[in-house]
């Protein structure tokens, strides 16, 4: 099927007008800047006083308000991260998705058992009170999770913030996560310890987790092994307003350094490998986006482990407590 | 021959202590960078007050001042930009070059004319007087340009600003070029239609840049007339305060609407392949980094040109009136 994205353009429109903004920015994650050229194209044809500039930097999540000195920035594909005070106004844009997520659930319905909770990401949320029916209709007890500070609508599940699926955890046999990709049901797995039915509302395909769960836990092992010989270590902060832990990267810099390690803080934007490589460094604690250690692992030479990773491998915590890497509301 | 460099730690120390600065960023160009974990580590361990923060993102000039909450930025590698007014304090620390011209000027003797002009970078400056010494005691009658409002000190060549050698083009029959890299002296050769020696003092060796100069003349025209049927192009405008130019890039804009091309403006830090290709254009002209277009042309899946390589593609300006692009003191 095709999906398409609803862009908003006259309530994009109307706030430009009532702002009597001179200048905006635009931001689209990476799946939806193919539409950024006609969408900044038709804003700068209704609000001809007004300077239309597209945001080349990657954007994943609200958790990214860049530095700039236009008059707003649209934010196309998120919610906003209540507890996330942005520097300038931002109008978030959540680019509801039409794919109709009831085959997909349908699908579903053979693996799902009788208490199932919830979880989906901003494009499919609107869907949500379908698939709540559907799953009532099929005689199912369904539980949709309240977030914490950090997030915008219950049942919304983050990357970076999975207590929407914790908060019911204990109410629910396993979990129903509507959307694309991977990692937002891997991180409900990986911090409930639920399996996570996946349903592809684009497809319309079923899958799960649990392999995935159980590869990705072996790799962190290992990771946590390599770096328990690592000496000099790089600290990763992030420059993004969302992503910044900086007293949790001032911590780790510290407890390596009381571990006779060496430590340096490095602050970045969007984290690639080539940023990293440069430094020449052993080993790398991000306490930027937490997605970064655990999704990208595969493009770094060296290891990037979590900050509880790194507690795991100075000896501090036992690897029976070892948790996902989330950012809660602060 | 091992070269080092000057950091200049005591100069650091004693601006930070004078500052009383809380916290410093630190920014190293990507050759520089392996330095700065052992450059941080000092510097923290004398001013035990003052966080150490090291800057990921890459640096590539003066141009680059980090929008951050560091109360200063030192910028190792660099000289000041004089025309570009930086939004927070920043220290220059040009990183002297160990490395001894003598070597690589007494390589280039063969080859140098009577009236030589010579040029050099921020890491060799200071060797300057020595090699001018060395060519005239070799006969040689030795030009030093003076540069515009961009340049912090004579004999300085930028990438993006060639305008100490075009200030004596008309005395010189040669220049030559003291450093490390093609692009510098390639500009130079471009930008002043003469021939430019290049004497690397880190290898001693000698070379010339007329083959690479017809090389990249040959695939910039190629470029410009891959871009004449381009219909949808992006225009590249960069957030860096020192390469940021605005009213060049809404002019571009303008310029190709007004030829029935689409356009859009995106802004961008630093420019990668992936950054431009989720975008899905047919063309990017670039107001970033004059370097951007010539220097990384291999690894963009299209053709980036320059403002006034669109202007030849567009049929404004004729190709016997090509310059390349440079970033005057504005």
């Amino acid at each position: 099927m095709t999906e398409s994205f609803d862009f908003e353009l006259p309530k994009v429109v109307s706030s430009i007008s009532q702002r009597g903004c001179r200048r905006v920015l635009l931001q689209f994650p990476e799946g939806l800047k193919r539409h950024a050229p006609e969408v900044a194209s038709e804003l700068s044809e209704k609000v001809p006083g007004c300077q239309v500039i597209v945001s080349g930097e990657p954007c994943f999540g609200a958790c990214d308000v860049p530095q700039t000195d236009a008059d707003l920035v649209v934010n196309f594909g998120h919610l906003p991260i209540p507890s996330v005070e942005t520097p300038m106004p931002v109008l978030f844009i959540q680019a509801r998705s039409s794919a109709d997520p009831v085959p997909a659930v349908e699908n579903a319905l053979s693996v799902l058992p009788e208490r199932v909770g919830v979880v989906t990401t901003a494009q499919h949320l609107h869907t949500l009170p379908t698939i709540i029916d559907l799953l009532e209709n099929n005689k199912r007890l369904v539980r949709v999770g309240q977030g914490d500070g950090r997030i915008f609508s219950s049942g919304q599940v983050l990357g970076c913030n999975t207590s929407v699926a914790r908060s019911i955890s204990g109410e629910v046999e396993k979990f129903l996560f509507v959307g694309t990709g991977m990692f937002h049901p891997l991180a409900v797995a990986l911090a409930t310890g639920k399996d996570v039915v996946v349903a592809d509302p684009v497809t319309g395909e079923v899958g799960d987790v649990s392999e995935l769960k159980d590869n990705v836990l072996r790799q962190r092992h290992a990771l946590i092994e390599t770096a328990k010989a690592a000496r000099r270590f790089g600290v990763l902060l992030s420059t993004r307003v969302g992503q910044r832990r900086e007293q949790v990267a001032l911590g780790v810099a510290k407890a390596l350094r009381s571990h006779g390690k060496g430590a340096v803080v490095v602050e970045s934007d969007t984290v690639t490998p080539e940023k990293l490589e440069t430094f020449g460094l052993d080993c790398w604690v991000s306490t930027a986006c937490p997605r970064l250690a655990i999704d990208d692992q595969a493009i770094f030479a060296k290891p990037v482990i979590t900050p509880v990773e790194l507690e795991i491998a100075l000896g501090i915590r036992p690897w029976k407590e070892y948790v996902i890497d989330e950012i809660f509301a602060f």
